[in-house]
């Protein structure tokens, strides 16, 4: 089981690194006025591990009670593209084998420790051509190891192509230890109505061991 | 399948129901201004379905990072309690068998609709003597379909007790439509870094739902 969400923290990674979208856990009550220690968290949606709702970046768009219903497991593949320098295209995605209805995640070198923390505007991304291919085999997701899954790309169009066939964007994960291959995800979101983004926790597991998890339970 | 999770909005109940705790979502970002639709979720972390850490009511208590590295199944005992008009005490919940180490649900009249709307200061609860039968029967974690698990008491006992072996409290559970009996519970945390309380997601599945969902992937 590989837990691939980012730890909330004032000091985590924020998008581009911008000081104005870190979150803030306030503690709103403690044992010196009280009986009980309480916090209070304020955070942008889209801070860490993360799924874009289409209302994100698509003036008509669905916001995010759309992805309520889901069901909290997807068929994964985990692909590693770490040797890339700068953006993943068609020509990178098109000798694998991408299933129909599978969530893809995309591995780079933003999961490589220090590199985001040196360069956190220069994020390895999935460029246009590259999103249309995944649009083209139908897939379900598209996961990657950083706050955004563009940059760089006028009119955001890897975004709106995804968004438009309701494809779940999954940015804000941590894939540095985790092998290429075949995986069970896990997705689960908080369920925040009326959103453009929701937070969430995300595993991966390898086939057949939520199966073995299960059989230890009577 | 059945998510027992709350959905976090404005109007949603909140423990006694207090104004002031109610989660704000802010549109931070949208398309008259820029490019992207963003919001700002500001919200207790005892809202909706939660889990408390020690540190919510122990002075010395360890914070909520003591969850993180959790396995997110549980086995699950689902107990209906609805007939109960006021509490939750250890001569109810001793005809049942209690397994080491599962999560214990208790479904209660707060589940019934209205019944929390109309006086969400009257809650059923767990009583002292309820919580202190659990903790000898060495349970995993204790879950109530309410946003406290415990009130009337003085010094909050139910609370202590539990939270000092470390048994996990999950509140703001909805179970309305959850027939009592055995289930896998699938429980997933924000990963917010040194909190009293953790929101998160809670999913009930009958044994073999989950094997049956796994085998439908390659």
């Amino acid at each position: 089981m590989y837990d691939i969400s980012m730890t909330i923290k004032k000091d985590m990674l924020v998008y581009k690194g911008k000081e104005e979208i870190r979150p803030r856990l306030s503690t709103v009550r403690d044992f010196s006025q009280g009986d009980a220690h309480e916090s209070e968290l304020q955070m942008n949606v889209h801070t860490g591990t993360h799924v874009d709702a289409p209302l994100h970046m698509l003036e008509e768009g669905e916001n995010a009670d759309l992805f309520f219903a889901e069901n909290p497991f997807y068929q994964a593949q985990l692909i590693d593209f770490t040797e890339l320098e700068e953006k993943i295209t068609k020509a990178d995605l098109k000798d694998y084998e991408i299933e129909e209805n599978s969530f893809v995640i995309l591995k780079t070198k933003n999961s490589k420790p220090g590199f985001l923390e040196e360069t956190p505007e220069k994020f390895i991304y999935l460029a246009k051509s590259g999103a249309e291919y995944l649009v083209d085999k139908k897939i379900k997701g598209v996961g990657i190891d950083t706050n955004g899954i563009e940059r760089a790309q006028s009119d955001h169009p890897t975004h709106k192509k995804m968004l438009k066939q309701k494809i779940m964007i999954l940015e804000g994960l941590r894939l540095n230890e985790i092998p290429a291959g075949n995986y069970i995800l896990l997705l689960s979101l908080l369920k925040i109505a009326n959103s453009d983004g929701l937070p969430g926790r995300a595993y991966l597991f390898e086939p057949g061991e939520i199966e073995t998890m299960l059989k230890l339970f009577k």
